[in-house]
């Protein structure tokens, strides 16, 4: 018997039909010895829809009361699983993120999980039942009700799987697993049956949206051993089946996960690169353009500085492109002209590509093999950023589709079958 | 300055326009210097929306999580009144049941108020705010979301009232007022400026559907002077005219209410009859018949039991329509035989209407001039049941609408200006 934690989409939550069908996966686990909490998103479009009706109130919504309307969703999709599992003869109750208590910071419409109280859920499954908590809000050290942002379901899930120290958590979605890339940009993109949670962690934050990113630093903090599966498997699929299905996301770099030296290709679109030329090259020059930059709460991702020829040098940087056009504006009105630049060029045709593996620690000529596969296309790289486990590129956008599919190849993930 | 609550039902806050209606209205109370306290309705058409979606997953939903899903629809338009409300530039917060909170029985969907915190109500109304508290539910001793059951946000208004010992407490909905009867019916009925809380009680559960029954009791109890008004005037109505719009239903039985007689026509097509003929005359026999009706929770309305003649009787009596079926089963299953009657004959086609007014009390004949009415109608009386400031008479339904025409005109409501 292992206590397992599940949670389901929007998606999977769309209808009282596919609600019918989430029951019936999970009185499947209940028959077979386990004892579940399933953690459930908003039917799809119900959080949209709530949105839509404060922003028809107000352009600029408090988000104290944006989190009571956002939170319901959540709430009636929950009762409406527990009225299903009951249907299908199992003894369920639905508890709302307040009830349990999961109990979060004050920063409304983002806030963060500071403790989540096991007893409550501990005791309603020694009694037999299942447990539904409602995904994605709290409740904050004043009683109200807070909630954590958008995708955070998954991260809900993540941190209650800790807290009662569940054997797994099993986040069900509408694809089956994480790739090695996209298989919309590439076809033969393999599903991987393992990936290490620090992998997870490059390939979430690159722009693979499997999983909000929150919840795999969530996962990694606590060491909850992770699997995505799909939602969309006949429902009365065998156990055993439905297990070896999906994508484990697991702690132990064991030898089979050396096999791989790259495990996958991420990419994202979300990037936007501002490039300052003629800057007098000055100490404290890079704090003078970020400063401001970083003062308006905006990420910087990448950052290049030219080698200075005749005491002036190129700057340059990436964002993501949401913040574009405020950090066009501040560099215009306050940096251009205080640090005496000579020219800006924003550039919103860019896109990052990234190989992310952990066997890249310990292998030496992966970024080689990288710059090489894209020299061939004549994909020329704007800029370079690493870690210990990837490499990232930036690169001109309609070059994108070219350059992952390239790498696919190149580093032979199409046919590699992992080790296990 | 005043302590008001205002209560705003379902079509009052059935669209976001709507909803900035109800924010201007309360923003003007407010700029008048009045505390305000605002509980509002689910938006029209929510409540069923999801109770429609528990039923496509059962027929039978569990009530502990029913509750759950209900209680949101009225947790969303909270939020959006008070985003409303800000957006007028008010300091306003919503709170939901749980955490006022408002303590209720476990009687789920029909659950009674048992207490109301008042403390963070008046902590959030001394700090300047206008407190909006959801209807229509509560919490119960361990922690459950509870619901009033269908209309409960008048009780729940009236509680809250009667908690914080607001001076008055306006219930705002898409009627101007308590009539003399209903002008649909009769168009010349007439708006009271004044009734008594007494003839209020007997109007409601007589069938006037102004305000829920449970609501004037709980008034009552209390002693919460309530009114009864419009949400459709502009919201930009001067305040002392609104305060003269509507019906205010008071404690204060002094002379200008003696001046009626009576005060208004009751009726109701919710009534059916059963009438079990020839039923041997022994002891026990009402309690034979109607022991099982009462067992099933069913309530009895009106009883007749004829004069004994040869030993038999004939035995007739009144339940709500919806019961009628199930009423009709019992006796021929378990009555009928048992207690030897002769026939069974189900009557739906009846209709109840009422004269209703504290000045019967001390004035003869009254009762005499409503049946020499229905007599001038060619109307037959089937049953009679009186109280001390009611009488009702069971009729055949399709003489409804001309009983209460005849009445109206009889003691003539339609002219008579209440002594002001």
């Amino acid at each position: 018997m292992a206590l397992i934690v599940h949670k389901y989409g929007g998606t999977s939550m769309g209808s009282t039909e596919r609600i019918r069908n989430v029951a019936k996966r999970v009185a499947k686990w209940h028959a077979a010895g386990h004892q579940v909490v399933v953690v459930p998103s908003a039917m799809s479009g119900e959080t949209n829809r709530l949105l839509g009706l404060a922003l028809e109130i107000t352009a600029t919504p408090d988000g104290r009361e944006l989190d009571v309307i956002a939170a319901t969703g959540e709430q009636a999709s929950s009762g409406l699983l527990a009225l299903a599992l009951q249907a299908e003869g199992i003894n369920a109750r639905s508890y709302a993120g307040w009830q349990v208590p999961v109990q979060t910071d004050s920063a409304h419409t983002k806030a963060r999980i500071t403790a989540i109280d096991d007893k409550r859920i501990l005791a309603e499954l020694d009694a037999g039942r299942v447990v539904i908590v409602t995904g994605f809000q709290g409740v904050d050290p004043g009683g109200n009700i807070t909630t954590l942002g958008r995708g955070g379901s998954d991260t809900s899930a993540v941190a209650i799987a800790a807290a009662i120290k569940a054997d797994e958590c099993l986040i069900y979605t509408d694809v089956d697993g994480v790739y090695t890339t996209d298989p919309r940009v590439v076809p033969t993109a393999r599903r991987m049956n393992v990936i290490s949670f620090e992998e997870m962690l490059e390939m979430a934050s690159l722009g693979s949206k499997v999983l909000q990113i929150r919840s795999v630093e969530f996962a990694g903090k606590y060491r909850v051993p992770l699997r995505v599966l799909s939602s969309l498997t006949p429902p009365d699929m065998p156990l055993e089946q439905e297990m070896r299905s999906g994508t484990l996301i697991t702690f132990e770099e064991d030898a089979q996960m050396e096999a791989a030296v790259v495990s996958g290709i991420a990419f994202t679109r979300d990037e936007a690169k501002i490039m300052l030329l003629g800057v007098p090259d000055k100490p404290g020059v890079a704090y003078a353009i970020l400063g401001k930059v970083a003062d308006a709460n905006i990420d910087i991702d990448m950052i290049v500085q030219n080698q200075s020829v005749d005491g002036t040098t190129d700057f340059s940087f990436t964002v993501h492109r949401n913040d574009f056009q405020k950090v066009v504006q501040i560099m215009q009105t306050d940096i251009v002209p205080a640090v005496g630049a000579r020219q800006m060029i924003p550039d919103e045709n860019v896109a990052k590509v990234s190989i992310v593996g952990i066997g890249m620690r310990s292998h030496a000529g992966i970024a080689s093999l990288m710059f090489k596969t894209l020299a061939d296309e004549n994909i020329n790289i704007q800029m370079i950023s690493t870690s210990e486990i990837k490499t990232s590129v930036l690169i001109q956008d309609k070059y994108l589709e070219l350059a992952v599919r390239a790498l696919h190849k190149a580093f032979d993930l199409e046919t590699k079958p992992e080790a296990e």
